[in-house]
């Protein structure tokens, strides 16, 4: 890929219209409910008719992204899973028996499996798309994670996946990650990006103990210390200190920005994916449905860093796209409201406060 | 209804056992995702289990249950809709306009409306079901709402709606609530059974101005202190400060928990008829999942003092069932989790933290 490529779709990204929300708030505010009394679902509503600028909005197709991406650094021992665990969890979610699929089976939407940067070949498999960029992130306590070059690649397998889905009628696009090690990137990019010191963004992931923790920030901050002089720019960031799955969220996030699809953004490290799109083009902030609150604790600063507030806070932790695609019913519910309940005038009230 | 069927549902209300809760836990421990990394999701499965005491649990038919009864209350002046608005809802309901429709079509759950205390006699219906109590409950500023004869008979009418339910197939029941002027009596309970002031339980309902909040905390405490001799047990606070409406969930609350049916409690009118019921009852506690925090700032109240936790936070605050069937889907994913997701030994994969 070319500068340009991923240029032409950040331009083709436009910040949703004003006209189209007040036009939403219209409606919502002649059905036949005390005005706003719905509260955040109202926001959702409106959001999503703004994104897809129609009338009656129609929910298509609703695909999950699981970006699969291994990280050298579980080297310096951030993880309480072994590195393989990728490998098993990808054959896991291509047999339909992860958490991921469950949940979207249930919401109706499908999976799209990923391997984007793992580091063992998963081989063939049904339903496993392989489009991996590089066979896991480099150490980033050492040096760099990818190359500017390679995290091109990776964003643009993101934006590639997001322009079939809208081929094939998708408008909700849920973002998810698979990565054994994948939090100690992720808070290194909120680090870099929201100038925030790690301590605040550094968590258990999986299950570290208290001291496992104190560890895992040192990390962080060698390799925010190591890799400072790549970090003079959004993409050079996230080739620095990031990882090939979170590029490739990244990379959905903004393709399907520019084509006018929703995208029901997961946990810790789908928002980092989601953040560093929002640095490469800020409009496409406009598309994103934050749908939970993760567990882990950093996730809450972005939360108050960027003035945003999830759907849901469940206390998950497991990635995946599973809060997103849980959050993504909540969407769905918000949209049947718009489209399908009796206004004042077809009940024969007249509207109250 | 005397006395005695009352208590001889009460008597069939049995604790959940600790035994099938930790049954619940020892299976999602043993699924493919760290553990506890579902956070509430696995809450929500393990109660269900618990409550169901099955090994696979089901979640069989779902019904919402619309009480409607009306209150004299509104001649003070405490709403800014007019008391005809409970009517014209009424037959929205029964149009399948409203958004409690709406939502219910969405989750796949039946509604049943059911006329419990009406000012004005809604007439034949197809859909409604008319069980009439008393045609509004009196001013409460004034006196008494319900004699206690009136309380048990509307409590009994919400008992035999859960009965029906059980005998149809039925595991989950959904409190929903409508009648104009009901945030008053429901701040009234609260501020009795939890000993708090109606400063800190009373807000603007559907929509009135912060002077009108001020008044509707005066006409609260009015209805305290006139009625202050009667509230000397749970079923007589109940008469004295209730509604129909209240009393019904009530009663569905205590039906349900007595056939160990889930109860997916609403907001803030459906959380002081669930109170009621914990109050008559405190074992009916564990068969409820309180749905959703409403808007209405007293209900947080209830959660603080009663060390509860609600599935969701939007800002709600319609009533209907509206925010409990939005999270019947997140209970019936956590439910489909439970049964569904490959364990570790499928995967071939050795646990971790």
């Amino acid at each position: 890929m070319n500068k340009s490529v991923l240029e032409k779709v950040i331009d083709g990204i436009k910040p949703v219209s004003q006209k189209w929300i007040d036009k939403a708030y219209e409606r919502l505010d002649s059905l036949t409910k005390p005005k706003k009394s719905l509260g955040y679902l109202e926001e959702l509503a409106a959001k999503y008719v703004a994104i897809r600028e129609e009338a009656k909005p129609v929910i298509g197709g609703k695909r999950v992204f699981v970006f699969v991406g291994d990280h050298k650094v579980v080297e310096e021992g951030v993880s309480a899973y072994p590195a393989e665990v990728t490998r098993l969890m990808v054959l896991n979610f291509v047999g339909g028996g992860a958490a991921i699929n469950v949940l979207a089976r249930r919401a109706g939407a499908e999976v799209e499996v990923i391997d984007i940067g793992m580091a063992e070949d998963p081989g063939e498999s049904p339903g496993l798309i392989r489009k991996n960029v590089k066979c896991g992130a480099a150490n980033i306590a050492k040096g760099p994670a990818m190359t500017i070059e390679e995290a091109e690649k990776a964003v643009k397998v993101g934006m590639e996946r997001a322009a079939k889905a809208a081929d094939d009628g998708v408008t909700v696009v849920v973002t998810g990650d698979m990565g054994i090690g994948n939090t100690t990137p992720a808070a290194a990019l909120y680090a870099a990006y929201l100038g925030l010191p790690p301590s605040q963004l550094v968590g258990p992931g999986t299950g570290l103990d208290p001291e496992g923790v104190i560890h895992k920030v040192k990390v962080v901050e060698r390799a925010l210390d190591i890799n400072r002089s790549m970090c003079n720019g959004p993409l050079e960031t996230l080739a620095a200190l990031g990882g090939l799955e979170i590029a490739g969220i990244c990379g959905l996030c903004l393709g399907a920005a520019s084509r006018r699809m929703a995208i029901a953004v997961d946990g810790f490290i789908s928002t980092a994916g989601a953040l560093a799109a929002m640095q490469l083009c800020p409009a496409a902030k406009d598309y994103m449905f934050f749908a939970h609150q993760s567990a882990e604790p950093g996730h809450r600063r972005f939360f108050e860093s960027e003035g945003l507030r999830p759907v849901l806070d469940l206390g998950m932790r497991l990635g995946e796209g599973t809060g997103a695609v849980i959050a993504l019913q909540i969407l769905e519910d918000a949209v049947a409201i718009y489209n399908e309940m009796a206004t004042f005038a077809d009940a024969g009230i007249t509207p109250g406060a």
